[in-house]
């Protein structure tokens, strides 16, 4: 999988390392050196076995499924095929046994959650579409069914829906009501004359909205709505409501519209829906966390309508799983696709007279793409982590209050990072593609396309990343208010990096970082992992409680005048939310480097994690020196790092976006086929004839003698 | 045109001001103030005409055309249709007259550089792909034959041109080479036996490539190749090639291929063009650079080669200035969606029990437009200065060799800002609509996608700005390199701000910028215009400084070990290119509120003017600290003051989007048309009317007695 011809060129600042495992350097000389016979390699092979983790099978399977043409997204459809065509991959999807994996084996299913999961994700390759409209008939429209329904439900729904033969809607979005969806307004009222629920759209804004499977496809749907019972609102609950006959006409009561073209994902019929007096069999609540007996009485096993609310969310957490994980393999391929044209693309002489130089040798397209590749590894194994847990929540394994409350903040901290990495990946290999980075065929701008929004549903970014500084600082907040600096950031450490992950003890950490830039000091002194760590947690621990110094007022003030203050922080939490999910990418990454194939394959990586460090902390260099963590001295020194990694890098940057696994068949981009390196070969020769032909040379610098 | 709704909503955070011109106070306070009725207002009408500039006729001819719904872009055409539908608005914009402004008089124009290209970027709201196909037949196949061509080639040709009876190609690059068009591998080879040129290409890579009007409509196309005479090469040339024969065919010898589905712009024909054996007379080069005579004897008014290539290019910057008009013009059409939207939308109540807040009233919200918001005014006024210097230089006025290349420097450096500013403004304007967004029917997904080659086409922009920074960069090296500091950042000031825009003297700079944060120091130091100057100048000088310090030993270098050298410093020659780049809209941002119609729009403007300062000084905070341009306290001190602007301007923000003029029939867009706020006005009345009655209240805060 190397490519011979990029390594030999690969030359411009490549650096040598006279032992496999040397550290970096400080930036000591500006000349380039020649790439050592006694550099590390990477096993790639091994590297991108690695990268599948615990689930590879279900992700081989995935990838093998998805380089069948028939399971892959064809450019220029009209929205009508397009959809049909994304339909009908649904059906294969069923018929090759890929859907079953998460259902209860009650009826059919194997209750593996994580392989589950995974295998979900890898369709991204197909086509994101075929992804995101399975998610919604069987990871959202099925999994609310199987989440917040009972016994009853399963056997009478879920065969349907597991077959196909019922596809549905997950109703929770209202045209007003998205990210606070506590809020809908869509009601479900019982009649116990008739022993039915009543389900009504009281306003325009209460359309159900943005649905999969609305427009077109859906014979019935999970309608979110507020349950209302002997006079009294329970909050809302779940309902399964048919919504279109055999024919596929709308049932008496209902209406919709379809949400027309969007700005990607096409494959998927979304669409709006509005209820008017539309009734439903008492026994067809979604019962799980909250029933109404037949003469009106609501019970629910979970007091607080607030908890029992966010439980009812809760289950619905591998929406964002997913999303992470596909955001991520989406990155790989992007890369995959820049990285290869990169290091067989040539342009503008430089360093010769007559060979142009790969692009990938200028520091600046390597200044473009490593930083990504780097944030891209250490997604990917955060990921892993975060599938893993979400594997032991849902089997059941761990499931605790507390084990759920850490999977949602890890879901609510890493789906936004990954999904804008995922865009800002994919736009930055389509610049670094140029016009051929436009063209559709070589995907960059399809995949972002449909990668777009994303970022959105399932929980819009930034919300999330409120939610995440909100459980920051609620904690805090309840156990540190009274202790000091060190205790909270040994609990952000603990969040991050102890409980969350690895559902043990305390990690040490030196609170008051301070650098006061001796040059004595040991040059690796960033370059130690625990530097990184102590930089990168007492960030979010100084945030975290900076905030909450800030806020500390708000308990004596109005409520308005308290809304105010929240507000004022908005900006600065959401900011400590990333520093937070940011540490969280870090340690995935460190931690992954203790499972690396051997000593060659790991060398790379650790300077890969230095890379994505040293990335973290140069983006936010001014608050580090701000605060006194670092020297202007060794501030100014992690950028020249920074640069001698990516020389370091370099080198084996074909072999990391190998080791993804993505071949040709699921890759699909003329222009990282090899064709590039074809076209330079045959102009090479050209004028390599042209030269030793002497015809036709180039004219003289001037035509008459210099006069000006 | 002020939404007195949004107005009165404004509350979190927004501030008030005891006199209309009040400088920015230190963030002493974290509670909110209220708007005081003193505080400065925005005349929108007189502030939409400063913002239409020198051109204003031309641009609301073009906004009326535009307006009409036969010239608007219809989404989910078919690519056929899309291509045709495209192809006839082009046949229209003859119809209308809205072609002819820059050609010669002798021909029919009416030599009106500035107000054709002013018209021409507003097209853009239309149709992207409509303003890149008018660009590639009249400002690219057209201007290359009026201005590398001539009165032969003029006579000849422009009638068929500007009536569109022949469509053409601007065949410049290859598949090959597209940012290092020099090496074009193309051939002409003149042949004295007839009198004709021979038009070959050697191998793939030398195809033509990307280019508009190639795959379909195209009947003619200037074609760049290497001229060849008496077995000398003399650099690449243009010349006019038929294409096309009536009836659509390839001419004998001509071949080519669709480049079939793009990201975006696919109203536009782009396709591939290679040629074999292709005679032409003589007489179709376009000789107005150098000419080959009967005998074969090649003359050029020009001696240099490379020179003469840079200056066939040099007419060719036109392409880049309105890429600049039109992404500025597409920031403004998103930015009026997302905030237009933003002041509708309400989501979560906050600070009451009842109403949920205004989106734009959350900090982050706001964090995330208005700065977006600032920069799109600074790329406004700094496209104005840009398209006057055009204008300036085009019709003769000022017309010298330093002014040519003055304006190629400005376009190098404000289109690669403008047209990645659009891209972020659209997607973040996207984002913050929600789902909404994403639908097509809102127009930022289909903008942003038709957008995204503007980073790329008519010179890659990073490549660009590394232009930039050589101009810089030589510069120095030949006037400064034995001068002081001081004498570079005069020099630096003398080019962003002097010469480049005024044609006028030096301005004194404190390059010697040191602050050492005594709180004694007045506070408003830093919202001084002087300050800002100073600091974003001395940014420029010292990097540019620093850098050429590094590269002082290039000279002493083998030709391979300079060209290292130089990569070594590309990263950061980019940054400085860029940090100039900010410096020219900082100051064309400063020198039109000199131009404010009356003092509340001053004052609001200078708000925005200082929070784009302030934004560039936070994006590279980092260095102004390590380079003791800024003391640590003083640099914390710029995110509140940031903080404290956005609330200032938050009253403002409708008004700000007011101004750019675009009215419902340009913007289309169904979130920005209020139905929104009638959504929201019917849901409310739906919860007071039931508060009121007292039905089916909320379920208290626990079903049993609380024991957990």
């Amino acid at each position: 999988m190397v490519d011979t011809a990029t390594r030999t060129n690969a030359t411009p600042g490549t650096t040598a390392d006279t032992t496999p495992d040397a550290g970096i350097e400080p930036a000591d000389s500006t000349t380039p050196e020649q790439i050592d016979s006694a550099a590390p390699r990477i096993d790639v092979e091994k590297l991108g076995r690695q990268l599948l983790g615990t689930w590879a099978e279900a992700r081989l399977a995935s990838r093998a499924l998805s380089s069948r043409p028939e399971m892959q997204k064809v450019e220029g459809l009209s929205l009508k095929d397009q959809r049909a065509r994304t339909f009908g991959q649904l059906k294969l999807l069923v018929a090759n046994g890929q859907v079953h994996r998460a259902f209860p084996k009650s009826v059919g299913g194997q209750e593996d959650n994580g392989g589950n999961i995974a295998g979900f994700e890898e369709l991204v390759a197909a086509d994101p579409s075929l992804q995101i409209k399975s998610g919604v008939q069987w990871g959202l429209f099925g999994s609310a069914v199987m989440q917040l329904g009972t016994e009853h439900h399963h056997k009478k729904y879920l065969p349907g829906i597991m077959s196909l033969e019922v596809p549905g809607a997950f109703a929770m979005t209202e045209t007003g009501h998205g990210s606070d969806v506590a809020s809908v307004a869509t009601t479900a009222t019982y009649d116990p004359e008739t022993q039915e629920f009543v389900i009504d759209t009281p306003f325009r804004a209460a359309w159900k909205d943005y649905l999969g499977n609305a427009a077109e496809d859906g014979r019935a749907a999970v309608v979110f709505a507020q349950l209302i019972t002997r006079g009294m609102r329970h909050g809302v609950h779940a309902f399964y409501v048919p919504i279109r006959d055999a024919d596929g006409a709308f049932l008496p009561g209902i209406g919709g519209e379809d949400d027309g073209l969007k700005g990607g994902l096409n494959g998927i019929d979304n669409g709006r829906l509005h209820f008017t007096g539309v009734r439903i069999p008492r026994t067809d609540l979604l019962n799980k966390y909250g029933d109404v007996a037949e003469d009106g009485t609501y019970t629910s096993p979970i007091d607080s309508p607030g908890r029992r609310f966010f439980t009812m969310l809760g289950t619905l957490v591998q929406g964002r799983v997913s999303l992470d994980g596909s955001a991520v393999a989406a990155s790989k391929i992007g890369l995959k696709i820049a990285v290869t044209y990169g290091s067989e693309r040539r342009q503008f002489t430089a360093g010769s007279d007559t060979d142009e130089e790969v692009i990938l040798d200028y520091q600046r397209h390597q200044r473009r793409l490593f930083p990504l590749l780097a944030t891209t590894y250490a997604a990917s194994f955060a990921h892993e982590v975060f599938l893993q847990k979400f594997d032991d929540v849902f089997s059941g394994r761990t499931d605790t209050d507390a084990d759920r409350q850490d999977l949602e903040t890890i879901a609510a901290a890493l789906k936004p990072l990954s999904t804008w990495h995922a865009l800002d990946t994919l736009q930055e290999c389509r610049e670094a593609c140029g016009g051929a980075g436009f063209l559709v065929e070589n995907r960059l701008t399809s995949l972002r396309a449909d990668l777009d929004v994303y970022v959105t549903f399932e929980g819009d970014n930034n919300v999330l990343l409120q939610l995440v500084a909100k459980r920051l600082l609620t904690d805090f907040s309840r156990k540190f208010a009274k202790a000091d600096a060190g205790a909270l950031a040994r609990y952000v450490v603990t969040q991050a990096a102890g409980r969350a992950y690895h559902g043990t003890g305390l990690r040490s950490v030196a609170q008051t970082v301070k650098d006061f830039g001796s040059t004595a000091r040991s040059v690796n002194w960033l370059q130690e992992p625990s530097t990184q760590r102590e930089l990168l947690t007492d960030r979010v621990a100084t945030m975290i409680s900076e905030i909450a110094g800030r806020l500390r007022s708000a308990d004596r003030l109005s409520k308005k005048a308290a809304a105010d203050l929240f507000n004022s922080q908005q900006n600065e939490l959401i900011e400590a939310a990333r520093a937070h999910a940011e540490l969280l990418q870090w340690e995935a990454f460190t931690d992954a480097l203790e499972k690396a194939p051997d000593s060659g394959t790991r060398q790379v990586l650790t300077w890969l994690r230095d890379l994505f460090g040293f990335g973290l902390i140069e983006k936010h260099l001014a608050w580090y020196v701000i605060h006194g963590r670092l020297s202007p001295q060794r501030a100014q020194a992690v950028g020249a790092y920074i640069d001698r990694l990516i020389t370091r890098i370099r080198p084996h940057a074909v072999d990391l976006v190998d080791a993804f696994g993505y071949g040709p068949e699921l890759v699909r981009a003329k222009i990282a086929t090899g064709a590039e390196a074809e076209r330079q070969e045959e102009a090479r020769a050209y004028y390599a004839d042209l030269r030793a032909s002497g015809e036709a040379p180039v004219e003289e610098k001037s035509l008459k003698t210099k006069k000006r």
